[in-house]
C-alpha cells in the first residue's frame, strides 16, 4: 500500500522546522501534508505559501478527530504528551502509523502487541531529548560492542540554553526556550542512578548542590545535575551489568548554585496556593520564604546562604528582579507559578536571542584489557527567537523518520523508540547532512 | 436519658491510663466500660481484675461494629485516625456520642449539622497535642481577652521526648514514644505561619535548619521547628488580626541539626522503593545517598555537611549505628521505612526508660497601652516504658471529657474541639488535680 498523506497535529512554535522539511519533501514525492491545530489560523500560518493544508483539530472532539486521521497514512503528534494516547487509540482503530517526540507512557506501551499485529509503527521519543540522545548513544554503544568492547560507564547530559553572545547581559546564560513550567519544576522527586557499581539516590533538596563539572571540548565549562530515573535506561539500552549509568541536565557553570537558592527557599513548590498574592511585589514573594529578622531581603538571602556581597548568586537573583518592588501581577498562585511568572519577565526570548543546545555523552569501556574513553557531543544554535535550535533538533528527527516510513524504508513495527540501527543510522546520517552532527573525541 | 455505657475502641499502649481512669469512675457511678480491639486478648489485658468487659472489634466488619456501638451511650475511638469517620457514621446512625484525640478531618466536619440536629457530641482533638494544647492556650487567651487585652502573638511548641536521666547514654535525648512512622515523616510538606504580620513559609528542606531556640523556665534548652499549617488556628482560636501565630514541635537542643542530615540526604523519603535492600548494611544504606568519592561513609558525611571530626552530629549518627556494618534485615523498603527500622533498634523504649513531655506557649498582648508577655508550660514524665506520660496526657483529657458527658455536664453538641470554656475549664481543673498542670510566668 502506498503511503502519501501526512497529518501533523499541533502547529506551535516547535512545529515550524518539522513542517518546512516535510512540505519540501512532499513536493518532491507528491505527498500531501495536512497540519491540524486548535487554531486553524496557527495551522494556516505554518503552511502558508506551500501546498500544505490547514485544518482545525481538537482531539477532545472524537469523531472529527477520527475523520481527520482516516484521511492520513502517517500521523505526527506534537500535542501535549498526555493527549498522545487518545491519538494512538484512533490510529490503531483506523490503522495509521504514529510518530511522537515524547516519552512512551505505560498506556502507550500496552498498545504494542496490537500495533505489531496490525503492522503499524508507533515510534516515540524521536525528538532531541529523548530522541537524538538515544540514537547517538546507541550508535556508539553498538559500535563499541561490535568492536568487541565492553561498556563500563555511560554518562549523558543535555541542556537547552541561551547562546551567551546573543544575550550578553544575562548572568544566568539561560532563558526559557521550552516549557517554562517544566523548568521551574525540574528535579522534584529523587534522582536514581548507578555509579561505580552502586545505586545512588539524590533527593531534590541536594540535587542542585551535587552537580558535576562537565567540560565539553571547545565549548566551555558546564555543570550537570542528575535526571530523575537513569536506571530505566538499563533496559532501554540493554546495559545490564554496567557500573556507571547517569543521565542528566546540563547548564552553564554557576546556574545551579543560584537555582538551588530558589529550591531551598521553597520557591518552586507547586503544592499549595500562597496567601495575599494580589498586591505582592517580587521582593515580598522572596521575603515570604526568609526568616523574620532585621535587614533587607538581599541581606537575609546573603546571610542564610553564606554568600559574599558581590557573589554571582546575588547578582543573578537581582538581575531577575527578585529584590525589586515591582508587583508580581497575579491574583493567585502557587510558589512555582509565581516564580515562573517573575522569571519569565526576564527569561522570555526576545528578538535577537538565539537558543543553544548542548548534548554530551561519555562512554568508558574496556577492549583487549585496555580502558578506553570516548566523548561525543553536539551543539546547535538557533537562528533567532522563532527559528530555534530546539524546534530544529526536536522536529527534524521526527520529520526524517516520517520520510523514511513513507518511502517504505522502515520495517520495524509496534510501540518502539529509535534505538535500532535501521532507524538511528539513516536518521543520524541525514541529520548530519543537515548540520546536526555529533563530534567525537577518543582517549 | 441516662448515659451509662462506655465503649472504648482500641486497647493499645496509649489506652491504659484512659481505661484505668474510666473503670475506676465506673465503679463509683455504676457505669459499664467495654473495651474493643482487633485482639480480644489485648482488650482483656486492659480490663483484667476490673468490672470492665472485653470484646473483639473490627471496624471493617460493619454489622458487628454496629451492634457493639448500639450497646453503648458514649464511644471513645483510639483507632488509627482514618477509621474515625466510619465509627462516626455508625454513631450518627445509632445516635451515640463520640470522642477522639485526633484532628477533625474534612469528612468528620461535614457531619456537624446532622450531629447537632440529633443533639450528639462528636468531640475531637481532646488528647495532648491536639488537646491539652488547645485547652490551655484558649484558657489563657480568653482570660487576656476578658481582662481587656489584645493578643498580638501566640507561639506554641510541644514535644514527646525521653527523660535524659532515664536514658543517659542517648545523645539524641529522644526515643520513639509515639508512632515511629510519623516521627520519620515529620515535616514533609511546607510549614505556613504568621510572623510580625507577614505570611511565612518554610519548606521541608529548610525546616530543621530554621529552628528557634526555646528556653523553658527550669527545664533547660530546647529547639522548635514549625508544624505544617499554623494558619488554621486563626479560625480555631478566633485570632484574626494577630501578628504572630506559629505552632511547632519541640526537641532537645541539637536534635534538629542531626535530623537535618538525614532529611538532606533523602533518608526520610517514602516515595520509592530502594534497590538491593536484602543484604544491605546500615552503612550501605547511608552511602547510597552520598557522593561516590574516596573516604569512609562518616568522612563523606563530615565533608558534605562541613562537620568537625568530633561533632555531636557525627556522634549521634554513629550512636544510631548508621556507620555500622550491621545488616538492616529488611527485604524491601522505602528510605523512610529503612530509616525507621534502623533508628528503632536504638530508639525503642526499654525497661527503665521514661518518656518526657514538654509543652510551651508564649502569649504576647497589649493591655492599657502596655506590652505584656506570659509563658505557660507543662511537663510530664512517664512512670516507666509502659505507663508513659504520653498515654497519660493523651488518655486523661478524653477520659475526663467522657465522664463530664456521662454526668450530663456537657451541653455543647456537634463536631467540635475543646476550645469552649464549658469543656476546657472542668477538664483542665481535673487534670491539674491529677498532677497535669501548666505553670505560668508573666513578664
Amino acid at each position: 500500500m502506498e503511503l502519501r498523506n501526512i497529518l501533523i497535529l499541533g502547529a506551535g512554535r516547535s512545529a515550524s522546522r518539522l513542517i518546512s522539511y516535510l512540505v519540501e519533501q512532499a513536493k518532491r514525492y507528491s505527498w500531501q501534508v495536512t497540519v491540524g491545530d486548535l487554531s486553524v489560523e496557527a495551522a494556516q500560518r505554518q503552511v502558508n505559501g506551500t501546498l500544505g493544508k490547514a485544518i482545525q483539530f481538537n482531539i477532545q472532539n472524537l469523531e472529527p478527530s477520527r475523520m481527520a486521521i482516516q484521511q492520513a497514512d502517517v500521523v505526527i503528534s506534537l500535542l501535549p504528551a498526555h493527549f498522545h494516547i487518545q491519538v494512538a487509540r484512533l490510529c490503531l482503530q483506523e490503522k495509521k502509523h504514529l510518530l511522537t517526540a515524547s516519552y512512551v507512557s505505560d498506556e502507550m506501551k500496552q498498545l504494542d502487541t496490537e500495533a505489531r499485529s496490525q503492522k503499524l509503527l508507533f515510534l516515540n521519543e524521536c525528538g532531541l531529548d529523548p530522541g537524538i540522545d538515544h540514537m547517538s548513544a546507541k550508535q556508539v554503544m553498538d559500535r563499541i560492542k561490535n568492536q568487541g568492547g565492553t561498556l563500563t560507564s555511560f554518562e549523558s547530559y543535555t541542556g537547552g540554553l541561551i547562546a551567551p553572545q546573543s544575550d550578553p547581559g544575562n548572568p544566568w546564560r539561560y532563558k526559557f526556550t521550552w516549557n517554562p513550567r517544566n523548568v521551574v519544576m525540574a528535579g522534584q522527586g529523587t534522582a536514581r542512578f548507578l555509579q561505580d557499581g552502586h545505586y545512588k539516590y539524590i533527593p531534590y533538596q541536594q540535587l542542585f548542590n551535587r552537580t558535576v563539572s562537565i567540560s565539553v571540548p571547545g565549548q566551555g565549562e558546564f555543570e550537570g545535575y542528575a535526571n530523575r530515573d537513569s536506571l530505566k535506561y538499563l533496559e532501554t539500552y540493554g546495559l545490564h551489568g554496567i557500573k556507571t549509568l547517569v543521565r542528566g541536565t546540563l547548564r552553564f557553570a554557576g546556574f545551579c548554585k543560584t537555582w538551588n537558592i530558589l529550591v531551598q527557599l521553597g520557591c518552586c513548590d507547586d503544592t499549595y496556593e500562597m496567601d495575599n498574592v494580589a498586591g505582592m511585589t517580587h521582593r515580598d514573594f522572596l521575603d515570604s520564604f526568609l526568616p523574620a529578622q532585621p535587614g533587607s531581603v538581599s541581606e537575609k538571602v546573603r546571610s542564610l546562604f553564606g554568600l559574599s556581597n558581590d557573589s554571582p548568586e546575588l547578582n543573578r537573583l537581582e538581575w531577575s528582579g527578585f529584590f525589586s518592588q515591582e508587583k508580581v501581577m497575579l491574583d493567585t498562585g502557587t510558589p512555582a507559578q509565581i516564580t515562573e511568572h517573575i522569571l519569565n519577565k526576564k527569561w522570555h526570548m526576545i528578538p535577537g536571542n538565539q537558543d543553544y543546545i548542548v548534548m554530551w555523552h561519555r562512554f568508558r569501556y574496556t577492549i583487549d584489557q585496555q580502558e578506553k574513553e570516548v566523548q561525543a557531543w553536539l551543539t546547535a544554535t538557533g537562528e533567532d527567537a522563532i527559528n530555534t535550535a530546539m524546534a530544529k533538533t526536536v522536529g527534524l528527527p521526527l520529520a526524517i523518520a516520517a520520510k523514511l516510513l513513507l518511502l517504505q524504508k522502515v520495517s520495524v513495527t509496534g510501540v518502539i523508540i529509535p534505538v535500532v540501527p535501521d532507524l538511528y543510522n539513516p536518521i543520524l546520517k541525514e541529520l548530519s547532512e543537515l548540520g546536526i552532527a555529533l563530534n567525537e573525541q577518543q582517549t
